[in-house]
């Protein structure tokens, strides 16, 4: 097959870093398409299961629904909460290729870094912030104590980084895994999302 | 004693990133200070210890000059060559000190993104690149067989691997230690520089 040089820019990021919100306005300065929640309602539609269930297969601790074996068994029983989370994945992967193929875009989390890895016009981003101002962020989002907010920030950012290390092998938010990593605490969302309009052009342009 | 606000740019790089380059480009685009083995040789006048002893001892294992110990021995022995390295190091961080009180400027390596840790008006930039480019670019630089190249390169990131690890207790690389991250094999040094530019410029109009 063709692979098309579209420009696939990647957002992989911390919890209550901006790093969604970075995400949408780099598509208004670019004028290219966004995905985020889009691509759960698709592979919601392509499995016939909830995007409920989706998102909390695809964003908590895949051994969370493993079944406890006691002793061990070395016969190789398939497990139907496993497959089901196999062929998630697998349509989520197949689905990131599609969104790529198409034209030029950004992708919110998915571990569409990894997804794509490899293909030509790929940009990969990580945003960053300081935890207490993540936690203060989130605990204004949601109206929740410091207490609670605190525990949400830990929790998910902890689910996010067991994820991306379950499907990839590698370290969530090591440098080594991104083209750009940015911590929003220093300057916002704007001017990083403006730094990065230029060098994104750049990119673009690039043969 | 005052805190000054001068804006301090500190950059951590993989060896062959560029990142010495980086720095360069910045701080004639920024017109302002810039110091790298320039803190060696002040070092090395401090201490009345060689600039290449003082090389050696900040960017190789900390471990290689202990001294090895049969048995063990709760004594609290000074080791001279232990205290030298303590010394030196916390020489270094004076002198960083000094700078940074001194004016705008860029700094690269010696830690300095966490010798001036919690300073207002620090950003820190941590330049990587791809490795087969990295040995290509070792390569020329110091016209190696492509083998030489390969391990002096490897050789070299263990080491500020190490040597950063063993000062800071964190992980040379991780996007949390810094503010910004940059992969060079993307697009260059110049493209970055030039984003970077106009980041630097609104950090340093800022309150």
């Amino acid at each position: 097959s063709i692979i098309s040089m579209n420009r696939i820019i990647t957002i992989g990021r911390e919890f209550g870093s901006g790093g969604r919100e970075l995400g949408r306005r780099l598509s208004e300065k670019l004028n290219i398409a966004y995905y985020d929640q889009e691509i759960i309602s698709e592979i919601s539609k392509r499995t016939a299961l909830s995007e409920e269930y989706i998102r909390r297969i695809t964003e908590s601790r895949p051994t969370v629904s493993f079944p406890i074996h006691i002793g061990r068994s070395f016969s190789p029983v398939p497990d139907p909460l496993v497959q089901q989370r196999i062929s998630v994945y697998s349509e989520q992967n197949k689905l990131l290729h599609e969104l790529a193929d198409k034209s030029d875009c950004i992708i919110v989390g998915r571990c569409a870094d990894y997804a794509l890895a490899g293909r030509p016009g790929l940009l990969r981003i990580f945003c960053r912030a300081d935890l207490t101002q993540r936690i203060k962020r989130i605990q204004q989002r949601h109206n929740l104590s410091l207490e609670k907010a605190a525990l949400l920030v830990a929790k998910t950012d902890r689910h996010r980084r067991v994820y991306y290390h379950h499907h990839t092998g590698k370290f969530w938010g090591h440098s080594s895994c991104y083209d750009l990593t940015v911590n929003t605490s220093v300057l916002g969302v704007e001017k990083p999302a403006e730094a990065l309009e230029a060098y994104i052009r750049a990119f673009q342009e690039q043969d």
